[in-house]
């Protein structure tokens, strides 16, 4: 571990802002802080589960503290993951982005959480924030996205101007760049569906060039990232300050949106919609998330990684919702992406 | 259609035998057919559920028809698939393994089945059957493979029995390597588990070269077909009349496992054993299979792809079967490979 800092501190070619000699220190530390503050904050928001940690090693490098709270008030299934690992490589699904770091050994650490409540009115989060360093490059990636079943627009709302906040306090296109990014990367293909409201994404942040670094450069956060230019390099410390920001503001973004549906009553049909809805969460992470894709070409802690996965699921051959009900508004206004920022009541 | 049919006939540099001049029509007629003679028998079987079609055209090319039963008396969910496919060139992941086809229209067509029994003593079964040709390339593949949750010896042997009976009267190693083919790719890398019990599973069947033509030439199928050498030539009817027999004889592999296990009473602790393990099937699906995922390449129809998927499922986090309990034997003994069609009483 400490050759490999070395390595990328030292590595010459690079005109990237370079890490303190502590980056991977600081970083884990705080990833570790942030698992700390979520815990402790559904916790008090759940009123009785709580979460039970394991922790584990990683044979070729590195180990982790996995917390899942099962059965509590709130949440059926909740899982907070903190990770650190190193190696020889990256995978190669990593290596197609960033080709320079092939040859060079890695370091990751980071923090993830996915949250199933058991009330249909309370939306499915996911949280993820991360940072890579390997030979020559480091990069800072994240962010968070809500999933409702029965959807409420000033949810939607709420989460997307918490985020926009944070974002706004350290730069001014963050937030326009990093939704569209999020829109973008958390739809699937094969459904024409957005996996829901989204919040935030973004990767390969490294202080240089354009903002956005994603695959598509024929869509909207390219194009608006194109518009900005090349942006003045950020450093290293501004970006972990964005990070530290984004990160810390979750519990803002949720919790308040638990307190304001908790006490609503459902019955069996939406909770059978809740469970058919879940299996598109199954769809995205097995077949497209790339969390989910680097932890298995990593030979990480599978039960860390399918922790994500829902606790109960169904499919349905054939299910369309009829016409003029709340299921329907789920898919032709919630699962589309919308200025939610924006949206007045 | 048929500029393609025309164009893999006369491809001059194949080494291959050729396919007639109506093969396209021959294989198609027989996955119908074959689609028929299963659903009439799983009807019988069951006693109460029927299947409803769905007919479809594929925008590209091509179309199918999907028969899927729900709340039947044995089957919860079952699903049979036909399709027939054509397009300008075939998706990446295929590519990939017969480069040859590329610059090339395809034609595919293919049956294919997965049915999810409400009694956790009968297994999950799922059946395949397909058949390409792109340019100077065609071939056939297929295969069958039964998953149980609380697994009886004498069931999969009976399984693997029939099926070795079939592929014995068409040639002394087809079931040598296909059934360790079938061990090889049904299997669960990120759970070190094989998906059940297996079957058969073969793939880019041309009548050429080694009967193995598989991923991994240092597995176990590999060095049994580098063994055997090159085999004679097979023709395109040897092939097909395999496939048509091996096809045929699901019914006769299934339905007894069927017969014996339907009286069986169970209770919430081997139901939700088997809603836990239908979540390795959903893991399989999305993750790994190869029809999966050249089905979402080519634009197919999502909820004929998808409907391989468990009406109901769990996961569980950490979930790990006691010592000495019956869902131990499972992992312990079924999900890894066996000389199944050698088990004695």
């Amino acid at each position: 571990m400490t050759a490999l800092h070395t390595e990328s501190k030292t590595a010459s070619s690079s005109k990237k802002p370079l890490p303190p000699s502590d980056s991977q220190k600081q970083v884990s530390q705080f990833m570790q802080q942030i698992q700390d503050k979520i815990c402790h904050g559904l916790e008090a928001a759940d009123g009785l589960g709580k979460f039970q940690e394991d922790s584990w090693q990683r044979e070729e490098g590195g180990g982790g503290r996995s917390r899942v709270m099962t059965n509590g008030n709130i949440l059926e299934q909740g899982g907070v993951n903190f990770s650190e690992v190193w190696g020889k490589e990256l995978p190669p699904s990593i290596l197609k982005q960033r080709p320079e770091a092939a040859g060079h050994g890695f370091y990751a650490t980071g923090t993830s959480m996915v949250l199933h409540p058991r009330s249909p009115y309370i939306p499915t989060v996911h949280l993820n924030y991360r940072y890579f360093e390997a030979g020559p490059v480091w990069w800072f990636g994240g962010g968070a996205d809500l999933t409702p079943y029965y959807p409420f627009a000033e949810d939607a709302a709420h989460f997307h101007k918490t985020y926009q906040a944070a974002c706004d306090r350290h730069h001014d296109q963050y937030y326009n760049v990093f939704k569209r990014w999020c829109d973008e990367y958390f739809y699937l293909k094969h459904r024409d569906e957005t996996r829901g409201v989204g919040g935030l994404f973004f990767d390969y942040q490294d202080g240089t060039g354009e903002i956005y670094k994603g695959p598509h450069p024929d869509k909207a956060a390219a194009e608006l990232s194109r518009e900005l230019g090349d942006q003045p390099h950020r450093s290293w410390e501004d970006l972990f300050a964005f990070v530290q920001d984004c990160a810390g503001s979750f519990l803002d973004a949720y919790v308040p949106i638990i307190e304001r549906r908790k006490g609503m009553e459902y019955g069996d049909r939406e909770r059978d919609f809740q469970l058919y809805r879940r299996g598109r969460y199954v769809e995205f992470n097995l077949v497209y998330d790339r969390g989910t894709i680097f932890g298995l070409q990593t030979n990480g802690r599978t039960e860390s990684i399918l922790m994500s996965l829902p606790p109960l699921v169904r499919w349905q051959y054939g299910y369309t919702p009829e016409a003029g009900t709340p299921e329907a508004e789920l898919y032709e206004r919630f699962l589309k992406p919308q200025d939610w920022a924006n949206w007045q009541p």
